[in-house]
């Protein structure tokens, strides 16, 4: 068994830049602002420019959902799967779900005061950025299983849904959930219209994830395939019975894990298919090898003034493992990948600009 | 990591019982029937006597559609959970599946040549059915391994699609899929037709029941949940990737395991659940436990002449593990389950009749 971090791909470099601009560990309340509609125009995605990359999409929607045509798709086999991170919002500089977990690390020791001067939890409380900077993949693999694991599967919806509501990011003193890509919403709600089943395949927490995205996606709970922990079930003292999150890895869904994450949990092969790294590489593959109309897109971050630019692709340093590599790139010009520019292709980032 | 057998709840009892009824190896062709339909009367349960187990099912939609009800339940949250074998369709003499295991076999050793000479595959291919129902649970643990795993997953449900089109049951002479009870099917499209997402959450092997969920119950792939091997992601020689089915136990849907596949694989309990056996329990539990409208009914096979009348709770020995127990059918009555009664409840079994 694999543990957590592993698929959390997270490098310390990448840490060290995180912890320069996290937020404190309260952050203000506030509400989830209601998602911006894209408008029902003729244009199903206004939201993008006219390119090749707005092309393929919509040429694959009317190829595979036109009766007439030798590419049709019937309804029931339409599968549409996305990764979250970098594909559907923002994941600079850090997975918003390792600021999840940093967060909660005042409450778990509250409930375990044993840990309160324990590695690495004394170093988090301590607020000493430089010192945290410092911790190691094991430090940071002790954290997501004491703050992922331990509560029942009611409790950690609760507080995940909580945080959602509140934690902001330091760039855009904005939740979350309103750094979704507008465009990318667009492509999910036109992918809907037209009878495809959307999926998201992440990398990071299935359950994390499930607590928010049907709000903010509109793709229900068991649509969401990401990295799994077992439960357990057992007995209150009411006799009733409840699931607790146990410490142990079912699906690492990342890298070949996403292909094998579809196949246990969707069981059929997606007929498209968005990604933006390296964890992205081996669904975008297994997607375009099947037969018929394949659509295999990934995102690239080249938009360093609305959002990031990073990558090797960029001419940048890989600040962390899973970015969009070179080879990345080559394979997605090989295979007939649509990359997605960020800079030429959206005509805006987000739903509140 | 456990494995497979344990799941299948096989006693060898169970065995010896099944080989003395087994058809031979090479099954007649024939193609799968049409499936039956419901009249679309005003009555959406034809099959069903009037009774206290229909009226739990009417009263249980009615309540959960209305939006005038005090115990709505929105559209998006209407999940269904039903059990395959015993459930859905017979079970008796032995699980399907595992005569698939079984019939798989001499293509197995066609393949290895080595095996032939090597228990217990020795056994299973001399065909004598004295020394077959001697066979171990760890003989029956390698036969299993040995025919569902080694494949790629298109070659897997190849195989298994041509299977289900000829392989019949020894009582009735007739396909597998056609002995699906007739007011289960009703039931679930009646639960359809109201808004509800029906899965089947079944002990037997996910991929297995997913290669004829479809056609047989309208039940999409990705609305399966059951027993999971692991698959592995590789490369063929012409650079096509392709998924292995591994010898390796991902999910155990039996038991404690099946509300925790439900957490898994769908990530909301189910307002109803249908069962028949100890397996289905915890699920039938776990449902109950929910808030607002829940709907546990059990199936007790009580019908000798029409279907199979076993398990303690009609006063016969417990031939397998995994029978409607006297101890099941005390909680029913506790925890307000409703027990359907084949023999009072349904009108037909079969669509065929």
């Amino acid at each position: 068994m694999k543990s957590y971090p592993q698929r959390f791909n997270i490098s310390r470099r990448a840490v060290l830049s995180t912890l320069a601009v996290l937020p404190a560990l309260a952050s203000p309340f506030s509400l989830i602002s209601s998602q911006a509609q894209s408008t029902r125009s003729g244009d199903p995605l206004p939201s993008w420019n006219d390119g090749p990359a707005k092309q393929a999409i919509t040429t694959f929607v009317k190829e595979t959902t036109d009766q007439a045509s030798p590419k049709f798709v019937p309804a029931a086999e339409r599968i549409a799967t996305f990764d979250q991170d970098g594909t559907l919002w923002v994941e600079h500089p850090i997975y918003t779900q390792v600021v999840y977990c940093l967060d909660r690390v005042p409450a778990v020791v509250e409930k375990k005061p044993e840990l309160k001067s324990v590695q690495p939890f004394k170093t988090v409380l301590s607020g000493n950025r430089e010192a945290m900077a410092k911790l190691s993949i094991r430090d940071l693999e002790k954290i997501l299983f004491a703050t992922l694991s331990g509560m029942t599967v009611t409790e950690f919806n609760a507080e995940a849904k909580k945080w959602m509501e509140t934690a902001k990011h330091p760039r855009w003193d904005r939740l979350y959930t309103e750094l979704t890509y507008q465009p990318m919403l667009e492509v999910l709600r036109y992918l809907r219209d037209n009878a495809y089943k959307t999926y998201i395949v992440t990398g990071g927490g299935q359950d994390f994830v499930r607590v928010y995205s049907e709000k903010v996606y509109g793709i229900p709970p068991e649509q969401v395939v990401g990295t799994a922990g077992g439960t357990k079930y057992g007995y209150g003292k009411d006799d009733k019975p409840f699931l607790t999150k146990e410490p142990k890895l079912l699906l690492n869904d990342d890298n070949a894990g996403k292909p094998e994450g579809i196949h246990l949990m969707i069981g059929r092969r997606p007929y498209a298919a968005f990604g933006n790294s390296t964890g992205d590489r081996q669904m975008l593959e297994y997607t375009v090898a099947g037969d018929g109309a394949r659509l295999s897109m990934i995102v690239l971050h080249d938009d360093a003034q609305r959002e990031y630019a990073y990558g090797p692709a960029n001419g940048l340093p890989d600040t962390k493992v899973g970015t969009f590599t070179q080879a990345l790139y080559d394979e997605a010009k090989q295979k007939s990948w649509t990359v997605i520019s960020m800079k030429n292709d959206w005509k805006r980032i987000f739903a509140f600009e």
